[in-house]
């Protein structure tokens, strides 16, 4: 990860700073606050800011007056409730906000989820550093082939290792350039920002600071965990799944049941499991679904 | 205001647990929290949570690693920058959320802001309380005669009070009847909740949680302090300035200089003005505005 | 329904101008177009305006420059793929806009929707008129016993017959005394609109232009068309479901399929079918499950 | 613009078809619909669908029954109205879809508006054309002096041919690198596309359809007409004016007069206009405001 020493001393000295308050608060997340998580080769995620706790929502939904006197257990009773039922208003009572730096094409992608907010530091103002996400060769791999989208096998060490050449050389070439048409020495061409900009790659890093409420949030997790989704995306999702456990465990717990572990049957799937769970052998044949549909059904029943 | 012993007790509980954060902390708004402040005859609106405070703000648009080392005056300048030029992002990072009661006819109006959450006391799950609202006797007006959706003048106090008798005996009748379509005993006909709830009139008290971003509530704001939204509305909005203002006071100044206090001039009224400075006599016929736009512009610029 | 003649004049009027468009168009729904269906006792929906077909959508989900040269099955095809893995964006692409006219306490459930564009009637603006949502006897039910927001038994004829009794007279009443506080006749009070509308029962009717697109309308549908939505909302979703099915018929199949019949298994009842299906008597007690849960997952296995 | 022929004879393919439809239409739009307009080197915009028009949002705002029999001048004078006391509603009516080709980076700048629906092109799924955007000579610009995000004068020529060539040189040879990734033959690497993608500049042209509502496109217009908004976004916006005169002539006077056309006046400014309208020399020193406020409202009051 790429902090500088002083960027390190200004996250040390904020994080001094503790003040009393009456808000709910959440120790083992206040652990965790402003510290940055290493994702990717020069990315990261802290957390800046959050509202809320389990309780909250419980106490939203209540529209109580205090936080009451019951269980804890009815407490993780009405969160796996309204997390079942797919209520959404309580959870949209807590809130996060974090700091992330990540790559512009992950930024692309990421920014698809509008209800957030975000503050993008800005490339017309000011210069990006001289830094790019060159994937490791583990993750260097050849385009799927049953997948359009997707990934196949890890390429031989030879030609990763002359992938991330490629990469590697594009990006700094183009850095320098971008850095000689900035340059108002004698060398440089003095050009606007917002123009010589235009000539960084997409895996260069930019950063911004993103607030979602905990419903979104956990909208975000649920597509980005997705063994579909791009693993560059993939794992920001992951960093942020640590912080839903340590910030909201009941909800946290709700959501990788009724959520991520969760699995949807249309109605024509329906039917078949009831007729397996009677004893009938059942053929894609004579099942009404296509046979992707088959098939990726049977993957889950199988487990 | 109608709060039972019991509530005032949860709400005195729940304001006397305190914890130490490394979160940006408003003591002038903790000492606040949670504490109802009375609205209308039988309202209530209290700060429940909220996040961030001036300092988040120019944090976020600096996407910074920390709270910084500037000057106070110099925050102070680029929230007033932030404000002028309508950039709205770096207020969006900021949260509030408010326990209110109000009657139904104000939430009506109140839940046409969607870029909020809300969590409202369900009537098809409880029962609603005997509380309507009741004008009193200075704010029972008129229909005004220019303003087709606007009050007049204030009823003779005969009028004020046969309309307050109207009313309450009406929200009396129908809240009894209520009680007795959902009785179970002999005399009722244990009607569900969903249906007998029916038979109450506009002015019965509600209540929600409803959390909203700094941004779109001075957008809340601007548009219900007006002196053209409904006076039942804007006394919620006047009880959340002051909690503005103790809570950001940097950004409540920008806004009272730049939002409230502002006056939008079309490119019509412009020219007209700056013909005036030129020490033209404009007269409303050759000025191009219709009558009721001079009559507007006039009025502002007259102050 | 409460048309009067020159609002049925006027729709018929409307519905005569006919144009030539090179825009997507959808015969089977223009001969639906401005028809108000009759939903509750005074109630309708009618369609307004629309954007866009089923093509719209995959030509969306193409990014493609003309209608292109597929066979409509692979078109159907697309649009499952797009249902099953909950892709939004291609859907947003389609838009549809109602008139509806609905009781007060119905609009305040449908406004939850935020995703959607409202224009209502204005009763600061403009006077109601005198009609009111009264159940008719086979939908006038008991509290439900086992859920604290649903219906249970049909009340007895006489029971209903007095429910219905109390509900009329309170409306009449309340909407005479609103006449009298609004009249500016000798006896009549001359009351501000604004403030004589507090006095209406929440069962009386309004009406609005709602907008919304393709995605957040089947999500619209899916949470109430769903039996434990009130049957009040309900039947609005149900005339809106035919609607649909005019409208989009491709999507609308994989709708019924993918959505409203589909049924979504938490991890943990993911593990119980797949031991019921190996073979193995799985009971509640071993299963992990509540004993709520257990029984909602038998319903549904069961069919 | 770089349309194939192919693509160009699907255009014109989905041109010819006309239908009979009840909806209102646009006949100065319906010439337009489809047809590309270039916008700079390689981009372009065009309008694939639309709803409503100038009478649709008079219609939603009266919540009418059909057309109406009002004058045109009435229509007019309520979308002013509309306009002038910023009533968004009436404005959601109207929709327009568009299909749009622009560089990555302007691209990102777009998709900051959230409030609209996107389908972009996916480079996880195909390959992009070897398009990027070179500014033409006339807008290769130095870095402003006195506007940290802006652009102050045109290059001397040879500098600007020099610069050209060095984005020409960097995105002709990072495409070839991409190709060279995702090759299969034998001096590729058969990279999946997901990952070679990110070896492009962000100059590289994407497309989108986009689709939005008529009070958040003008939002979009109002800031992206702005002479502060980076010029390459701003083409697109004066494209997209075009249209809007086509489509609603009544609402594009009114948005040119009170948006485009308009300045806010804060609080301070309007009392010093109000002493200088009274004839009273003002000087910024006793003016209140800062140096730059002050230097701003001259620049506007001397037009």
């Amino acid at each position: 990860m790429s902090l500088t020493d002083a960027q390190r001393a200004e996250i040390a000295a904020h994080a001094q700073e503790t003040s009393s308050t009456r808000r709910p608060t959440v120790p083992a997340l206040e652990a965790m606050l402003y510290e940055p998580q290493e994702v990717l080769d020069h990315g990261f995620l802290r957390v800046i800011d959050y509202m809320g706790d389990d309780s909250a929502i419980v106490q939203a939904a209540r529209v109580s007056y205090g936080r009451g006197t019951r269980k804890v257990s009815e407490d993780a009773g009405l969160i796996r409730y309204l997390m079942r039922h797919r209520h959404s208003s309580p959870f949209e009572m807590c809130e996060m906000k974090f700091h992330v730096k990540l790559p512009i094409f992950v930024a692309r992608q990421w920014i698809r989820h509008r209800m957030a907010s975000v503050n993008e530091y800005s490339a017309r103002y000011s210069i990006l550093d001289s830094e790019f996400y060159i994937p490791a060769p583990d993750h260097m791999a050849a385009q799927s082939a049953v997948n359009r989208q997707g990934r196949g096998d890890v390429l031989a060490p030879d030609d990763a290792a002359a992938v991330m050449d490629i990469l590697r050389d594009d990006a700094i070439r183009t850095y320098r350039n971008y850095e000689t048409m900035l340059s108002t020495e004698e060398d440089g061409y003095g050009l606007a920002r917002e123009l010589a900009r235009i000539n960084l790659t997409v895996n260069t890093y930019t950063q911004w600071y993103w607030k979602i409420d905990l419903h979104n949030l956990m909208h975000f997790l649920a597509l980005r965990l997705d063994p579909h989704a791009q693993y560059e995306i993939r794992v920001y999702a992951e960093a942020m799944l640590k912080i839903l456990h340590a910030w909201v465990p009941q909800t946290a717990a709700a959501f990788e049941d009724y959520r991520r572990g969760a699995v949807t049957f249309s109605a024509g799937m329906l039917k078949i499991v009831r007729r397996m769970l009677a004893g009938e052998q059942v053929e894609q044949a004579g099942s009404g679904l296509s046979k992707r549909e088959w098939d990726e059904m049977m993957a889950v029943l199988k487990g």
